[in-house]
């Protein structure tokens, strides 16, 4: 429990070379801005990105992550299958995953939820207030009842999610639309939270409450250690049963 | 509401061809025992199989199924990925789908989870008890607190499933396992029922509870009527806001 | 089921007999709004008051009852607590129960969700949009992605209800608030459904869309006939095992 | 988060006084077994008891407890109903609560469920074992996929308890029962995990895997701090509108 929670940040990291207004915004990357703010909260950082070899998520790495955070948005596509199943399997295995914003549309994300994750969405600026409807979930620490973002890209319903094993946030947008947008999923024996805020043109993750949701949420889907578990890709045999048959 | 529901069954259809002690179980099938079933209560129900051309699963063949019923075992690897996705997208599109018994492992189960669907078996013909802990749910309708099943195949936890949006049964082996045996997931616009009982070489669908079960979770699955929704693989934009913004 | 379902709607009446402007909107009550609704999609349909012997709701009516639709805001004080008492059990044991708007802090609400079921609101008469978000679910039927409300009372998070089994609606109002105001649960062998709308000064029960919610609820609450289950209030011994101890 | 977490284990404290076989397996009582467990685990424990004034469960001994952990059989009547709402009110408002075992039937269980919380129950000393169906849960830290317990009392379905938020044991008796047995509840701000073993003839709090699951949940249901929540059994008014109205 003393052991500092081992977080790696991956971001594609395109929108920032090419994109000089999405530069001045985040000028080290979003994973960067996301990792200081983890940083400062004591967690031990990493980061990796779409065009190091393997996405940068090696089996080592992986084994060395606790918490996977996970920001994509224009090359979904451009991310292997295998990489894709190798993180699949990892959170399956016990290992946290934290979905942002247009990753929704990850291939990780739709792979894990087995929905195709598809929402409404529209780029005014226009303002988000994000409700907390389970303030005695953990991610809800430290947190006031509702808070704003004062400019953000609009994600709206019907966001084609399973129901969340818990609905911590309800976002409301200016322009008329509702999200689900701070859900909370058990996947094996790892836990998955997606959040909804953070395009790439707005400095929402420099903001104080996003990056406490982001802390929060790191805390909650760090790995539970059991024993004994079998491997939860093999279904098998077990031809003994543990009570004699009469 | 007074049309008839249409179902299809599934059924891999390769255990009744190569094993004389599966075919003198079921000798048509077990898709025609389960059919049977079926037309009893009135569904009009069409059947296919493994090696018909596309499975039997032609896009007009999902497009006039209101629930499809799933039972496969040795041959998983043989449904091709293309009719899996094809049926995912059904599923997500309204169809609801019942999956049963070793369909747990099956490509289509593990695509719409997101998990292993793993679990623990063995082969004894042991008891197996079948206890409703949702009597409130359609799937209930017409079943006393519990019933038995006097020879079965063992499947025990952990069972690698997302926690259902209910868990309608939960069984007790003789053998000293449990197992959440009977499952409801929404997912997208359709839903799913996984239900654990149905060896092969067990006459389980036979028995008139199991009948009912099934019966109950084809009415329970049959598509909603909504109006209006986009393509669910789509997440368009929407440009103009609803509200005007201020 | 092709019994009719047997409604009872009942309705506090107290501010249509006090109040000209609700008089004007609500001339027969609102008891009587919903219930036309209702009798137009083929329910029987009885009403019940509060300033009737027993509020209406004796132990015969409640025997004769399959889903009792609550209407109150005023006089949540004047119900008796054993006839609340004696609905909490109705319900438990299959009755299914729609709450409707101000009755969120009535005492059977509030008994059966264990909570304070208290929010916040703001009478302006503001526009509410309303979005399905489980477009799956029997009461999403024939409704589109989201529908309005011209003029509501404003009920916003944070909502003390336990997470609902199934969430189908949440309601975006104009002012900056959301609510989860479509709500499932499950209950002992009953269901309850809870539905924000509905504010007495205005003619929210003779919108379409409210009403087919309403009668889309009734449908799914209805009870569901099980056999064999004891008296859900008892905690009996079973001193002998099913099987057999070795 | 450095602060130790205070737990005050409440018992009823009757069986020990009155019956010798009782004192020989508890002689301190079962509230000083459980806390010497929690004791070890670096919690500071406090105990209460029924014959205490107010049950020692004053305003300010509830105020000062962080989890509450309620063992209660032969005397649930006896609790005063004032008490059972002050420690609603305080789980409602934050504070965690472990009901164990018989306190399936306490006053302060069926308040907050709004169910009968009955039961089946079979006193022959028969065997438990608990299966873990929720192994990313932090309740099931450190344990394995099952454990057992030799001599138990027999808990059955059907279990009238609302569906939980996580569902983290079953539990299989040789006798034929499955039990949800140990279950999860959000409720208000605070958290409500319900675990079955524990009969007071059975040495059951002894056991090291029983007292790391009270252990672990002690830690899940500590309360989460938020800020400028109202009291959650007042609706207030918000006359102003948090947007402007067009």
């Amino acid at each position: 429990m003393s052991d500092p929670i081992h977080v790696t940040v991956w971001n594609e990291f395109r929108h920032e070379k090419q994109d000089e207004a999405v530069r001045s915004v985040y000028p080290d990357g979003i994973h960067e801005a996301i990792g200081t703010g983890l940083r400062q909260e004591g967690f031990e950082v990493n980061t990796a990105t779409l065009d190091e070899p393997e996405h940068g998520l090696s089996k080592a790495a992986l084994a060395a992550t606790d918490v996977l955070i996970w920001w994509g948005h224009m090359a979904h596509d451009e991310v292997q299958d295998e990489i894709v199943e190798r993180v699949q399997q990892r959170v399956l295995a016990g290992m946290g995953l934290i979905v942002l914003h247009s990753a929704h549309f990850s291939k990780i994300f739709k792979k894990l939820m087995g929905t195709n994750c598809s929402l409404t969405w529209r780029e005014m600026g226009e303002k988000e207030r994000i409700w907390c409807v389970a303030p005695g979930h953990p991610i809800a620490q430290g947190l006031p009842p509702y808070f704003e973002i004062p400019h953000t890209e609009m994600y709206g319903e019907y966001f084609d999610i399973p129901q969340p094993d818990t609905l911590v946030f309800v976002h409301w947008y200016q322009g008329g639309e509702v999200l689900r947008g701070g859900a909370c999923f058990y996947r094996g024996r790892g836990k998955v939270f997606y959040f909804a805020p953070g395009h790439e043109t707005f400095p929402i993750y420099h903001q104080p409450e996003v990056r406490r949701v982001i802390g929060n949420a790191v805390r909650w889907a760090a790995p539970v250690q059991v024993k004994g578990y079998r491997d939860l890709t093999q279904a098998p045999n077990v031809p003994q049963p543990i009570e004699k048959l009469g």
